[in-house]
């Protein structure tokens, strides 16, 4: 495909309009092109998928608690009224710093303005091969081949007839005590003990060993003591196996090689909810990036000698002076978005540069399943009950759409009420032949 | 595994209680299951998906207007409170009739009654390269791979710029004028032209193609000809190029050839809604079975000479002396499954058989989208706005689940007010690489 399309461009006639290209429709992309809306400007959003994903809940369709349409939204939909904005479902494999030119799998796209939100992926620390041996969680079919490998475990279970290897089965080990691995292991914990305990005949689904294994000392590091205490009572009194100071040694296909004495525990199910790194943004741009590979930027948000490229979100390092980075949540890449909007309408104004970005931070939140959670806010900490109203709140506040936050609320009042059936289908395409889903298809 | 599962059966003590075992969870299976609730057997359901599917309902999920979840419900979840009755996941391959045992990819299991209600798959009429270039609707997955389809061609579309490759992806053909056919013609009609509508910048998805192809002189053929007329005008009216009398010759990677002078129809998407056939099930028994590969049965509906053998719903022909074949739909399934589970409690009490099976025909549906439907009842026939609602309420009564019944009705009532977002996702895992799914995985 050529140019053609990119000259063709919205409106017609006004193609001297700066061209601002977005890539990536997360929370820090879709942020920058709200911001747009409306502007004397032509708008170009690009990702790999059509849907934004609200990943917050990600982990409640891995866990068969609410369906693929519940946390994600097509992204064409939400820039429907917008004349200035257009959507392509597209693959962005470099970026032409010099010319100016994104350079996809199907074309070209110039631009005069270019935002980077592409996010972040996990890192096996250079362990490729674990990738094989366990399941993650960034895209709805990482979501729903989790779910597959969390259901089909039981279902095998239900089968087999040798003791060992039925207890292996129903062994699950979750690698990482962040937010996404407290969430999995208690949202496991509760489909095993509640959901699925009157579903089969030949196992008892009670009888489900998870085991969360977290490298540092705590759970939930970027919370306060308190707090990760509670998380990891909460936890355990779901009856979660809670091992901190437990670093990873191998990820085999019989199970998980950890802790002192490199122990191997069996298991067929490994969640991988370990370290996350920037993808190869930094190699597009020939910029500075940190070990992480997050891009270096400046107080505006601008790649240095690059008043034209902004990187946000996860695939930044935003570090204000003589602080940490900030950290890869949504609400920074959200602020992130709409500083880089309002100053991309700026200069294309003809104005000159405005304050530097600043974080306001709201605090943070993680869930630990149902009728508890954890919330450092700015203002209060938060534990259990309270703490769980307050994040359902906050989410359905956030989810996007009214439809999308209206069916979540009534599925989690019908699930709560009686411990319902969810999402709890099988779908996976190859289920039968290759209970392994290739590594390579969930690298698309 | 070996049948030490088989004879460690649900309650432990009772051994010597009759073993009955259910092959598919469908229309016919499950409503056999559930006439055998509380009997004095022990009942296993065996099938390939964790999930019964509502497949009148499955074209839905094909056109992104309701999730899988609002279709599907766990099998095990229906028979939860059931003691007597355990469900497996696992595929059947063969049944050794005269040691009365069924032989599956993990086990095998002895049986004193055995209901086969494996259902049907479609046919290619020969030609199995067809099925690598069409999609059709048998499973969850195959809704979903059409949908991915059906999106795709969309998102490919608005990034094209050869005006000839540009319409060749935004005309679907679908091939079979029966209620698949038509509900899916009716149903992109309207995705395209007003679901998408506003969506796109670059194309115009209100000049999308339908091209329904039926080889016979009539959509629906088992309707009158009132309400087949009325069916194609509806069709017409949305927009669909109805073409009758116009048997496909050949399918292949650039279109359809089809009708008279063998001409070419370019399209990129073809969607496969022709003749189905029985599966292998006569082959398991070295049973009779016609054309179609339907068992042909008795009128206890037991296999000749296999009083123990029952086959139902779409595996079997089932044809009252002197009268046609019963025709592959949900409601001859459902009153078989109940007349064979009343057969087998008589004759595991020490009863002889009973009457043969009769079929109370109610009357026979299909929808054409908004607001457009047929009803071919015992005592009226209906079209039209009347038709379409009398369709709703029948389709959610059936519904299996009181939430799946609420939920679909909300989104419906939803998607009804907004011409909403419905289920647009794009969830495919090799979207990006491998737009053509494999055609062995859709045989899973």
């Amino acid at each position: 495909m050529s140019e053609k399309q990119q000259t063709s461009s919205i409106g017609g006639s006004e193609r001297t309009r700066p061209r601002v290209v977005i890539v990536g429709a997360g929370f820090g992309g879709l942020s920058a092109a709200r911001g747009l809306r409306r502007a004397e400007l032509d708008v170009t959003i690009i990702d790999r998928q059509n849907h934004h994903l609200f990943q917050p809940l990600l982990y409640q369709v891995a866990t068969a608690a609410v369906s693929p349409a519940d946390v994600a939204v097509p992204v064409r939909s939400l820039f429907r009224g917008d004349r200035n904005i257009r959507v392509l479902m597209d693959e962005v494999i470099d970026v032409d710093v010099e010319g100016r030119v994104v350079l996809s799998r199907s074309g070209r796209y110039k631009y005069d303005y270019l935002v980077l939100a592409t996010g972040s992926e996990y890192t096996y620390f250079g362990q490729n091969r674990w990738r094989a041996h366990s399941v993650s969680l960034k895209t709805l079919e990482d979501a729903l081949i989790m779910r597959e490998r969390i259901l089909l475990a039981f279902e095998r279970a239900e089968m087999e007839a040798d003791e060992a290897e039925r207890r292996r089965l129903m062994r699950f080990v979750i690698i990482g005590g962040g937010p996404t691995g407290v969430e999995l292991a208690g949202a496991i914990a509760e489909l095993a003990k509640s959901t699925l305990v009157r579903d089969f005949r030949h196992i008892v689904p009670g009888e489900t060993e998870i085991i969360l294994l977290e490298a540092g000392p705590s759970l939930l590091s970027e919370f306060p003591q308190r707090l990760t205490d509670f998380a990891q009572r909460a936890l355990e009194r779901k009856g979660v196996t809670v091992r901190l100071e437990t670093p990873v040694k191998d990820i085999r296909d019989d199970g998980v090689v950890a802790g002192r004495g490199d122990a191997l525990i069996r298991a067929a199910t490994v969640l991988w909810a370990g370290g996350t790194k920037a993808g190869v943004v930094s190699d597009w741009l020939g910029a500075e990036a940190d070990r992480a590979g997050r891009v270096k930027i400046g107080a505006d948000l601008s790649v240095p000698g690059h008043p034209e490229i902004f990187v946000i979100g996860d695939a930044a390092r935003c570090a204000p002076p003589g602080e940490a980075p900030l950290p890869g949540v949504a609400p920074v890449a959200k602020q992130q978005g709409v500083y880089v909007a309002k100053t991309i309408r700026q200069r294309a104004a003809g104005g000159l540069s405005s304050e530097p970005f600043s974080y306001r931070d709201e605090g943070m939140l993680a869930t630990i399943g149902r009728g508890a959670a954890v919330a450092n806010l700015r203002w209060i900490k938060l534990t259990g009950w309270i703490a769980w109203m307050f994040w359902g709140l906050v989410h359905i506040y956030f989810l996007i759409g009214f439809r999308t936050r209206m069916m979540v609320f009534l599925n989690w009042v019908w699930a709560y009420f009686t411990y319902g059936l969810g999402a709890r289908l099988i779908t996976g395409r190859q289920t039968t032949q290759r209970p392994d889903p290739p590594s390579d298809s969930r690298d698309s």
